[in-house]
């Protein structure tokens, strides 16, 4: 038996398989559902974590551009799947630290979602724009949805994809940057089919559907407000809501477009980042009129909620962003302003709520803090982190 | 190499292992995501079920009197830990069939709970009555909570426990059907440290934490009404809520007490089986105000939400328990009444709601259904199937 012929199982794990012989040892065995990556887009390469002992167990390299990488994860946990800036699409055997599959599908690709049955991967294109869907297993092609719309003097055009989600009944739906439009596909017959929303809004920049997968919300770029398509009633078409979210009158300076993905649902409340203001606005979502605003540190990206809905943990654009606050939900006060290092990018909380990690780009590390006591619990070391995605997104809607 | 010292991983795996010579094959491997178990209560096994292929993966034998068994999951989602009857707490490797600890914790349990950072499993007892905490790693033991009351002629006595859920910071509740009392324990410090609530109500029977993890609520076998904790405001004590949810005045023949933890909370909405009464009840979760009433086809056990909460899934007591009725959540019409066996005793939706399964005892089958066309898609032959519960429960509050 040569040794490079094994495959690369876990540092460590190998060699307990080996020392035990020709078996399948339990110790080689290990479970899925606490694991997570981080993405390292200087290198281009994932690192594989597990949050129960919250170190990094594996690097998988080769995945291309990943500036702006997003990852979905396989309905078993097993497999990410990784959504590369540079249009590759690849899928990740977390155990392995192999890439069991991958595909070039496109010039310059945003983003991605699984099926509610978990056997369709679809990607959002810019160029060319539209969605391509893949199998999950092989990644094999299924189908090219090209984001045609036609202009004022009639042509057709193709369009940049954003904001592309999974819903119940698998389903995706997906915003046109250049077109103002939202496209709802179903991909339960054997054709996709295809229903248009026309004139949402001018260039509807990114989007969220809420946890239930009832309501998908797109931000506009070119004017203020947002678009809402109810998909329990996709008759009603599109509706405006919150028509002073954005810039307003005053075209504020806008270091960077807030995240929509990272809304926070908490009771019957919205939480989400105000566009170029210093502040974390409240909606109400039965009718989605504003009710709150709560001054903070800077310009908010991310706007999350623990999963117990106690906390709202707020990360800032640049020049503010070594800083993350905590708001108290019920109260409404900061109860704490945290430092856990240069260029905050992302921040991911276990499934349950008790720890959150949080990367900074610009000092190479991801942090960890209790979420009860606020306090750090440890610190990885990992280049140029942005993105971190645990597994257990696999089993939510729309993450 | 002798075959009878490998140990048991999934049937078909083991072979490929064996082809594949001296390696930690991928083919070895499996996420386990998507893996879950079905209780089968005459022969005190646990089948393993992958809900990605729909298959009975394995089957554990020797845990004991699994009669109303309940199990959770480890936070990796490799382990099931099994709460038998018997007061058998048992741990099982789901990848290798394996039973990798088991104590005998007390004579008479009714079920667990694991904490929210996964470490401390903790089981209610009724004889002797309390809570035993264990480590979750080998199931040692960690701590005795003797659920002590003072009765009205001021003697100390022990009260039968129920309704154990866990609760963000690593806190545990549950109720004392004896006394009246509901009991929360703090795992946070070196020791326990226990709050006790008093004159709740007459013999609270089972209870649930809604998915935030903020409100407990206890049902009553005593009186009408149930008890309400909210555990953001412990201080504020116990609230009753819905004072004539129970059997009322005519003290009707009621076949089954319901579950309380198949509540379904849906948007703004609780609903929930009425007691005795041909009935699921709709509640306002802001005021606790019973709202409408829904006739259906028998005296309601189970009642929970699909998780994109369009459709409510109701099953029922003898001699109606031949039947499952489904209630679309915003007309409040049945939609179909469905034929899964006799004496359906569970339902357990996949994570993101495609399917349900339901376990029909006196036919020894689980049927799936594809919620959206409400289709049979297959049946598994399981003898005496009771409870079903799929790994994404490890991520839940209360799951």
């Amino acid at each position: 038996m040569k040794l490079n012929s094994i495959r690369k199982p876990f540092a460590g794990i190998a060699l307990l398989a080996l020392l035990a012989g020709c078996q399948t040892t339990p110790e080689a065995l290990h479970g899925t559902g606490d694991l997570g990556v981080i993405v390292e887009r200087a290198t281009g390469s994932l690192a594989v974590v597990d949050t129960s002992q919250r170190q990094i167990l594996d690097q998988v390299k080769g995945l291309g551009d990943l500036s702006h990488a997003s990852v979905k994860f396989s309905r078993d946990m097993r497999y990410a799947f990784v959504f590369g800036r540079d249009g590759g699409l690849s899928k990740v055997d977390l155990l392995t630290g192999e890439i069991t599959a991958r595909v070039m599908q496109s010039g310059n690709s945003i983003g991605g979602a699984i099926s509610q049955d978990g056997r369709l991967v679809a990607v959002a294109n810019y160029e060319p724009g539209g969605v391509k869907i893949f199998g999950s297993e092989d990644l094999e092609f299924v189908a090219d949805i090209p984001a045609t719309w036609i202009d004022e003097k009639g042509r057709e055009q193709r369009s940049k994809v954003v904001g592309l989600v999974d819903a119940p009944g698998n389903r995706f739906v997906y915003s046109l940057f250049d077109a103002g439009e939202i496209h709802l596909v179903d991909m339960n017959g054997e054709a996709p089919e295809l229903t248009r929303f026309t004139e949402v809004g001018k260039n509807p920049y990114d989007a969220l559907i809420d946890p239930s997968g009832r309501y998908y919300i797109a931000g506009l770029f070119g004017e203020d407000g947002l678009a809402l398509l109810d998909l329990w009633h996709t008759d009603a078409g599109i509706q405006r809501i919150l028509p002073d979210y954005g810039r307003g009158e005053e075209r504020l300076p806008v270091y960077k477009m807030p995240h929509l993905e990272g809304w926070a649902m908490a009771g019957n409340e919205a939480w989400l980042p105000a566009v170029g203001r210093h502040e974390v606005l409240i909606a109400a979502t039965d009718d989605w009129s504003l009710t709150e605003r709560i001054p903070v540190h800077g310009q908010p990206i991310f706007v999350m909620s623990r999963p117990d809905e106690r906390q709202i943990w707020v990360s800032f654009a640049h020049p503010d962003n070594d800083v993350v606050q905590v708001i108290d939900s019920e109260t409404r006060a900061i109860v704490a302003t945290l430092s856990p290092g240069k260029a905050v990018l992302h921040m991911e909380f276990t499934p349950r709520g008790e720890h959150v990690w949080i990367s900074a780009r610009d000092s190479d590390r991801v942090t960890v803090y209790d979420t009860h006591t606020l306090e750090e619990i440890t610190r990885l070391e990992s280049e140029s982190p942005s993105g971190i995605f645990f597994t257990h997104r696999a089993h939510r809607i729309g993450l």
